[in-house]
């Protein structure tokens, strides 16, 4: 059976639920939403307790948003901090995307020397061969990477066949720090990194690569520069809301079409009720949608 | 309790072991030793199964590696791509790496905007707090982290005290892909990250700082112009053995005392009775032992 490429996939995704829309998922134990109160009782280990509060919380979220949204975001460090529970519980949050017709775009930001990396793409998108069966971990559609290590260490990633978005210039006040550092040859690091995600990404079937990039929402005057660089990219495009950004800048992302920018945003959505007064559930829903509105406005 | 800070633990370890040796663990669940065969079968899944495997084999190479050892590294993608089970053995395997009297730097590789660094923070070497109570994941003396992200990444890191070994340059080939790029300034990408190194650490009684770097035991050449930059840095080396690096080539990473540098080798000690036909313990332990004194001789 042939495998459609991921970067088809998203563009069907996105032109059948006409949104752009991530939900990130960083689930914080103590400001979960009320539904998952009671999950903290009951037996187990404190990090049992937490972690069965955390999927009942972010399934409540994904059930709330999904309407407007094309995918999740988790963020890994927020399930590992609850140890093998975390991870469970991780699992079952991606599984019930899955089964919202969402994608899952782990937000993970690996990079590791070729043979490592290749584990890593086990445990996110892959799976381990064992004498007690195959294994897969995570199942996830896409992930993003960190481009640090060069590209031997990013083949083992893209030979995988998800998506993979390499951090270009992230949405951070310290980004400047490293990746906008001048190089020789003229123009900052961060434009490199950009040629490296063109370089190595191939355009599918859409006219988009299963290659994409990370471009943070809070430096606007990047993107058209960015998308320059990378004219068959997937912008992951986070750093809406708490962050500062604002999806009206986001314009030069979606140039090449409206699966051209995928926009995350997750405290914005999660947190809502403390903004507009409804119940979390109706107010994630609300902001969701209010953000899927905006985005697919640009395209 | 005044804690005893990161640099000065190490530094004792060293003097008292007289060793220099971190027994790295990546764990594939084709290659274990035979000691773990028995745990593939059994109840549970697949993964639960493979994750018993794991850390019988780590328990095993743990024991006989030990007397040779100041520390252990474990990968942990080798660990994720097992999910939850998998996270279940590495905690295991620290337990035990404690037991044994040995620091636990756990091979992570994390890097992310503050937020989630803080997260990442948590799940490696802090705790979370839930209303469950307060949930320790890993509880790693000390981790790796990528300086992609910039200062304000890495701060949450830092501040946890444990050890914090940046990427400076790598062991792999393609390394030179991005840390070489020739700055504006002057010098290479790397040395930028070095002094990022250096910048961020402070010397504690013993001299290093708890703020340490990845530098590639492939490229001794390097090596020296590293410890020119980052003179209070304990070095974390990797690419010893499988990647053909030599511990000889390592002296200027010792020029500031017995701990300034820790030689990482995993797949040669492992591995060894392939090569030596001992058993797998005995050879192991030879292995570990014949890196130790070489290590030592250079101090």
């Amino acid at each position: 059976m042939a495998q459609i490429a991921f970067a088809d996939r998203v563009a069907s995704a996105v032109a059948e639920r006409e949104s752009q829309i991530l939900l990130g998922l960083d689930p914080d134990p103590l400001h979960l939403w009320d539904v998952a109160a009671d999950a903290f009782g009951g037996d187990g280990s404190p990090a049992e307790r937490a972690a069965r509060a955390v999927a009942v919380h972010c399934r409540a979220l994904i059930e709330a948003a999904a309407p407007a949204c094309v995918g999740i975001k988790p963020q890994l460090a927020c399930f590992e901090r609850l140890g093998g529970p975390g991870y469970g519980a991780l699992v079952e949050v991606i599984a019930t995307a899955h089964d919202a017709g969402l994608f899952v775009l782990a937000d993970a930001k690996r990079g590791d020397v070729a043979v490592t990396a290749t584990a890593y793409a086990q445990a996110l998108a892959g799976s381990v061969a064992t004498p007690a069966g195959e294994v897969t971990a995570l199942g996830a559609d896409a992930f993003t990477a960190n481009p640090l290590l060069g590209i031997d260490a990013l083949e083992p990633l893209i030979a995988t066949g998800a998506g993979v978005f390499l951090l270009v210039r992230t949405s951070n006040p310290g980004a400047a720090d490293v990746m906008d550092l001048e190089l020789a040859r003229g123009g900052p690091l961060w434009e490199r990194l950009a040629e490296l995600v063109d370089e190595l990404g191939t355009p599918r079937e859409c006219g988009l690569a299963d290659v994409g990039a990370v471009v943070g929402a809070t430096e606007p005057e990047h993107l058209a520069r960015a998308r320059e660089l990378m004219p068959h990219a997937i912008f992951l495009l986070p750093g809406i809301g708490a962050q500062g950004g604002r999806v009206e800048d986001l314009a030069p992302a979606f140039a090449p079409g409206p699966a051209a920018g995928l926009v995350a945003a997750s405290r914005s959505i999660a947190g809502a009720h403390a903004q507009n007064g409804h119940g979390p559930a109706a107010a994630a829903r609300a902001e969701a949608e209010r953000l899927r509105e905006l985005a697919w406005a640009l395209t």
